[in-house]
């Protein structure tokens, strides 16, 4: 660091993004792309929008926002859209968290919650999930604070029910609670139904997976009005033109071509259910994901042997060092040949050592 | 607002862009923009990466970063590219400023500094141009904080030498100084040869203007290794995948090709003077711009009423309703085609009122 930056930022550790080696080609199933391309007429669209990216986009994305509130079934006043989800999220932080007012959120989550703290210089209270990794509502309940919950929660994979959400928004509606959907197309539900009853509610999802536009960078939020216009304000005082041109027209598109969406997701769901049915076969012990991932550990080998030994096969999984999820590997569900080629390379890895 | 937001947000006024206005067709003067499309490279490079969008983008944008540091002239250790260069500023007040550090920046200058400010909770200090809009460095001299100047400046269009950027820096190396350069590549000196000499020093470009990609979002800044570390720690406590993968490509394409970019501004620099030199015929004062806007102003006729009345024929410029630059408009310069419309429909409006 050098000499001039402030103490916030001197004590900020920041996230670390999942490993992109550039060494060889490897089977990429660490930062839970999707195995699909973007929707042929997201890329369609997208080339006809580039030679108009010498004007400014739209700060108010009004085409890509009516799309949004159309699939999600709200009026357009309640969507916001962002650089990736992670941008609503940090709005949320810039908006509603303060030096009394913590982020809450489960000890073992989203790693960027903490980091979003750090950065915005508010604390921040960890709420350790049960031993299964399964979230007690009630643990919340007396808490103030911004709360922040991913739902179906990553790494571990796990949903938590909308009575639960309910539970969590109406025990003190005086404080905003956050549910981070970057992962609920794949088998979770939705709270979005949910904002117009409770004024309190920010959902904020992703086109990073289900939607295959990692690289595009697409999130938004869906709250109440005055949420939004909270939301809003910080984007129109940080980056008003955050969604570019080309990315907008690529969200609109790939909300339209909804057949190829869901054609995709099932794919996803099947492979997912494949996966985790061989490693099964194999002693793995899964968590019942919700997600485009696979949270599995085996007692016959540690999480981190295993990762690397899949490394070395040229394949890439994830492995947090980190108390009580050492001992697991979460793995993004691909196509179908890159999830045989991954259970036949873990075979292998447990064959060479018996 | 809703009842949840933090004091910092209830306080803040968020930044006005220029008007977009949908109801007919403009001639768009009033943004900045340029006439010109992309590169042809640029957009032929964006086609084939279309398809890659599945994937998060290289977080480090390593490829862009290098084509940034040899066009330049520096290393790659010495940049970091943001969505805009508005990020990159708002990285810097982030990471530099703090209760006990304010910025500090013209009076007259990018609207943008204020609402920084705002939005990161940090005090600030305007100082005071001279009538002729012109900045006396000695102002800055004893101040503590961190210093943001626009050079040149918007919306005056003057530029400061590079001996009072050094005066500037060297009169107190404790002290950061950003220098703003986002309409330096259409006559104005670049700041960047002095990072090696200063350490306090950040240099910021943009893509928008002499690039043609303000609808692709990217900018970057230059400085100390030191410095780059702790915006780079900003942007992966933030958001590390700012810069989605068809912009960086398109910013590997617009600096490659070197020859589409010296004619467009070269033409650009061309239109400047003969509007300036239609416009002085028709009694107006123009500041001596060396951006792609010229400033003028005529006692004729104030600069709202000659803004309504352009607008009324189809022309957009802007006009700040603003203490000391009421009197004057803000154009764009486009191409030599809209600036002679422009010209005519100035000489019309001028002509209807004698």
């Amino acid at each position: 660091m050098s000499k001039f930056s402030n103490e916030k930022i001197n004590k900020l550790s920041a996230y670390v993004p999942g490993e992109q080696p550039k060494d060889k080609k490897y089977i990429k199933l660490n930062t839970n792309e999707s195995p699909f391309p973007p929707s042929p007429l997201a890329v369609r669209l997208a080339k006809k929008e580039l030679k108009k990216v010498r004007l400014y986009p739209d700060p108010d994305c009004s085409e890509l926002i009516s799309e949004i509130a159309k699939t999600v079934g709200v009026k357009s006043e309640n969507v916001i859209v962002s650089n990736g989800s992670d941008e609503v999220l940090n709005f949320a932080f810039i908006a509603y968290a303060d030096e009394n007012t913590p982020a809450i959120f489960p000890d073992i989550s989203y790693g960027f919650y903490k980091v979003f703290a750090g950065v915005n210089g508010v604390p921040y209270e960890e709420i350790a999930l049960k031993d299964d990794f399964s979230l007690d509502i009630s643990d919340y309940e007396g808490k103030k604070g911004v709360v922040f919950i991913a739902n179906p929660n990553a790494p571990t994979g796990l949903e938590i029910s909308l009575e639960d959400i309910e539970k969590l928004l109406s025990s003190n509606p005086e404080r905003v609670v956050v549910i981070d959907e970057a992962y609920v197309d794949f088998g979770g539900i939705s709270a979005t139904s949910l904002i117009e009853k409770y004024d309190n509610l920010l959902v904020t999802q992703t086109f990073s997976k289900s939607r295959s536009m990692a690289g595009a960078r697409l999130g938004f939020g869906v709250a109440s009005e005055k949420i939004i216009e909270d939301l809003k304000k910080v984007k129109y005082s940080t980056n008003p033109y955050n969604v570019n041109r080309v990315t907008a027209v690529m969200g609109v598109g790939a909300l339209r071509d909804s057949e190829y969406f869901s054609k995709n997701v099932n794919a996803i769901i099947n492979n997912r259910a494949y996966t985790i049915e061989e490693l099964s076969k194999l002693g793995f012990t899964c968590t019942n994901s919700k997600t485009n991932f696979v949270f599995a550990k085996c007692d016959k080998i540690s999480g981190e042997e295993l990762y690397l030994k899949l490394k070395d096969k040229g394949i890439l999984v994830r492995h947090f060092n980190k108390d009580r999820i050492s001992d697991y590997i979460r793995v993004t569900v691909g196509s179908l040949a890159e999830m045989k080629a991954f259970v036949t390379a873990v075979q292998e890895i447990l064959g060479a050592k018996i």
